[in-house]
C-alpha cells in the first residue's frame, strides 16, 4: 500500500506560537483517498535539519508532502532544501516571475527583489500553482519517491492540495479505499450521545465510529475501509442511517454542513426571511448568518443593541419593561424579536439578550445567563439557556442555540406542513 | 547548548481526527527554560515506528519528550516501545499497582484488568506521578540521552509537565535562556516588510527575527537567546524598540494584542464612543469589536444593514443615493457612517460596504470591492479596497482594516493633543 509522510517546516511551530494545524487536515485528506500518512515531522527553518527530515520522511513513505518555507522572507528556505535534496540549483522560471510580477502590477504595487526567490524552483522538479497568493508549490521526483512542497498559510495550502496535489495522487491509492462521513448533532452531551450509540462505537468495529466537540457541536466521523470506493461508501451510508434512526433530530447535518448553513438553505427554500437583534453576542450571530453566500436572499436587518437606551431607541422596547424585569430577562427578549421582525417586516425574527461576562454577573442573573426569542407571526418562543465557561464560549453557544431553535422550528413546520 | 525533540504517539494525529495540540505546547514551555526543541514526530501506535522515531529523536537531541500511548487498552504500547528501546523487560511494579487500584476503589469501581499495564515500567526506569489519572508517566537514560513519556490527554500532559519533568530538566536550560517577544503589524505585505528591516531578519542573527502571516496581521517573533534571563530580556526589548522606530504606526500591538484590544483600549482611556454600520461583513466587525470585555463602555449601537432597503429604513439613507451610486459606493459608505453616528449619538462610527462574494460582482464594482468610511465631528475618511480570495479573506479583511482605519484615527488624535 502506498504511504504518506507529511514534514511542516517553520520555527514558529517549534517555539510554542503556532500549533500545526495543516498536519492533520492533510492526513485526514489523503486518508480520504486512500492514501494513510505513517509519520509526520516538524523541523525549524534550518537547512540541514530540513533535508535530513525530507531524507528520512522518503525513507518511512512514498509520497512526501512538505508544507511552510515557500514564502518570500530569508527565513523561507524550502526551495534551497528540495534543490540540495536532489543534488541540482535553482532556476528562475521566467513564466513564473511573469505572474509574480503580474500578482502585484494588478495590486498597484511594484514588486519587491524579495520576491524573485519565488519564481525559483530546483532543477527539473514542477511548479504547483497558488491561485491564493505568490507562493507557488514545488513538485518533485526522486528515486520513485513524490515530494510536494506547499506554503504553510492555510488556506493557500488547502487549495493547492486539493487543485494541484490531490489529482496528481488520485490513481496512487487504489487497493484500500477508506471513506469519511461526519454525522453532526446539536443538542446534548457527548457521553449522553455515546450511550445512545452503545456498541456502535466499539473500537476495532469497520466502520469505525469518533466522536469530536467543539462548542456543542458533536460530529460524529463514521470511518469505512473496504476494497473498493463503492463497498466502502455503502459502509459509511448504512452507519449514517443507522445514525438517523437513532438520534433523529439531534442531528442537523452531514460532513461539513454548518448550522448557519442549514438554517439558511431552509429559509431559502421555503422563501422566508429573517431578522436578528442581538445584545451579548455583538453581532456573532448575524455573522454567521452572513457566512453563507447568497445569505442576502433571506437576511436583510439586523440590530446590535448592546445598551438600553439602544433597545429602546432602535427598537421601542419599553424602557419600563427594562427596569421591571431586567434587560436580561424572557419579557426583554421576546420584546426585541417581536419588534425586530415587525420594523423588518421579516417571517422570523431571533433576539438574544445575556451576560457573556467575565463581569456583569449577579448572584440571580450570573455569568452565561442567556435568553433566546424566536418569533414568527403567530408565535413567540422564549429559552432561558445557562451556558459555561469563556465569554468566547458562552457567546458561540448562544448563537448556535439560537439557529438550533430556528431549525427545530423549521423541521417542525415542515411536519405540519405534508 | 541542550536540545529536545518531543515525539507524539496516536493513531488520531495521523487520521486527521485530532491535531496535536501537547507539541506546541511542550515546545514553548521548554524554551522559556531554555530548551529549544529542534523537531518533532509524530507516529501511529505502532511499534517499531515508534521505537525508529524514538532513536531518530535521540540523533537529533538530548532530551526526547513523548507523549500518549500510555492508557490501558491495546493500542498504548509506549511502554513496550520504551523497553524494546532500553532493550530491558517491562516489571510491575507493586506501589504503583496499590495507587492504581486505589484510584477506582475512591470512585466505588472495580478495576479492570486492562489497567494492570499501567502498573508496569521497563527495568530500570523511574516513574512521573499523574495526580489527574490512572497513567503514570515514565523516565529513563539511555547513553546521556534522557526519554520522558507522558498521557497524551492535554489536562494530564500539562500537570505531569509542569511537576515532573521541567524540575528534572530545571539545570539543564541554565546558562542560556530564551525569550520570545512578539511585535504586531498591520497595512503592509510580507515582502514589502521584510524590505524595510533588512539584515535584522539574517538567519543565524541573535535575536532571531522570524515572520508569520494571517488574514493581513504580520506577526514578528522576536527570539533572543542569552546567559541570564535578565540579558534575553534586555536583548529582545532592544530589538522591538528598533522594530517600532523602523516600521512606526505599521505596529499596531505586542505579543497577544489583537486590533480590537488595541483599538477598544484606546477608546476606553480617551472616554470615546464608536457606532458601527456594516452591509458585507454582516455583523463581523461588531462581533470583533464585541469580543473584548467591557466593550459595552465604549460601543452601544450597531446595525446590519444588508439590503438597500435597510440601509434606507434604518441609518436614512437617501434611496436617490444608492440608485445613483449603487450601495457599493464611497457615497453609501460615508452616508452610512455619518447617519449611524448621528443616531448613536457617538463620538466615532464605521461603516462598510462591499461585495463579499463568490457572486454579486460586475467589471465595474467586482467581487472584494469595499468601501469603508470613519468618521466623527468633523471629519469623514472614506477608502477604497480591493481584497481578494475568498468571502471569508474579504469579509475578515475589511473587519481589520475598518479597525484599522480607527486605530490610524486614534494615533493621529493623540498627535495632535500633545
Amino acid at each position: 500500500m502506498i504511504k504518506a509522510c507529511v514534514v511542516s517546516i517553520g520555527n514558529e511551530l517549534l517555539n510554542g506560537h503556532t500549533t500545526d494545524t495543516n498536519c492533520s487536515y492533510i492526513c485526514g485528506r489523503l486518508l480520504s483517498t486512500g492514501i494513510p500518512v505513517v509519520s509526520a515531522y516538524t523541523v525549524g527553518d534550518d537547512i540541514k535539519q530540513i533535508v535530513r527530515s525530507l531524507k528520512r520522511a522518503a525513507e518511512d513513505a512514498d509520497i512526501v508532502i512538505v508544507t511552510g518555507g515557500l514564502g518570500p522572507t530569508d527565513d523561507d528556505i524550502t526551495r534551497q532544501a528540495f534543490a540540495e535534496l536532489l543534488g541540482v540549483r535553482l532556476q528562475v522560471k521566467s513564466a513564473l516571475l511573469k505572474d509574480i510580477r503580474k500578482f502585484f502590477s494588478d495590486r498597484g504595487l511594484p514588486m519587491p527583489e524579495k520576491n524573485i526567490i519565488q519564481a525559483c524552483v530546483p532543477k527539473g522538479a514542477s511548479v504547483l500553482e497558488n491561485p491564493f497568493g505568490t507562493a507557488p508549490g514545488i513538485f518533485a521526483k526522486m528515486k520513485r519517491k513524490l515530494f510536494f512542497a506547499m506554503p504553510g498559510v492555510p488556506v493557500e495550502m488547502k487549495e493547492m492540495l486539493e487543485k494541484a496535489v490531490l489529482p496528481r495522487l488520485a490513481k496512487k491509492g487504489a487497493g484500500s479505499f477508506t471513506i469519511v462521513k461526519k454525522v453532526r448533532c446539536f443538542g446534548m452531551g457527548e457521553s449522553v450521545l455515546a450511550e445512545k450509540l452503545g456498541n456502535l462505537m466499539d473500537r476495532g468495529r469497520n466502520p469505525l465510529i469518533n466522536s469530536t466537540v467543539g462548542s456543542g457541536i458533536i460530529t460524529l466521523h463514521v470511518v469505512a475501509s473496504a476494497g473498493t470506493k463503492k463497498q466502502a461508501e455503502q459502509m459509511a451510508k448504512k452507519d449514517v442511517n443507522r445514525l438517523r434512526s437513532l438520534l433523529g433530530n439531534l442531528i442537523f447535518g452531514v460532513d461539513d454542513q454548518t448550522l448557519p448553513e442549514v438554517v439558511g438553505h431552509w429559509l431559502l427554500q421555503n422563501r422566508k426571511t429573517i431578522t436578528v437583534a442581538e445584545s451579548c453576542t455583538g453581532g456573532l450571530l448575524t455573522k454567521l448568518i452572513t457566512d453563507i453566500p447568497g445569505a442576502s436572499e433571506y437576511f436583510t436587518h439586523g440590530w446590535i443593541t448592546y445598551s438600553n437606551r439602544a433597545k429602546t431607541e432602535l427598537l421601542g422596547v419599553p424602557k419600563q419593561l427594562i427596569e421591571k424585569y431586567g434587560a436580561v430577562s424572557e419579557q426583554v427578549a421576546s420584546a426585541m424579536a417581536i419588534a425586530a421582525r415587525h420594523k423588518a417586516k421579516s417571517d422570523f425574527a431571533i433576539a438574544i439578550t445575556g451576560i457573556a461576562g467575565p463581569a456583569g454577573g449577579s448572584k440571580q442573573k450570573p455569568v452565561g445567563l442567556v435568553y433566546i426569542s424566536v418569533c414568527d407571526g403567530a408565535d413567540c418562543q422564549t429559552k432561558k439557556c445557562l451556558f459555561s465557561y469563556t465569554r468566547e464560549l458562552i457567546r458561540t453557544r448562544a448563537a448556535l442555540t439560537a439557529l438550533n431553535m430556528l431549525r427545530l422550528w423549521s423541521s417542525r413546520a415542515k411536519r405540519l406542513k405534508p
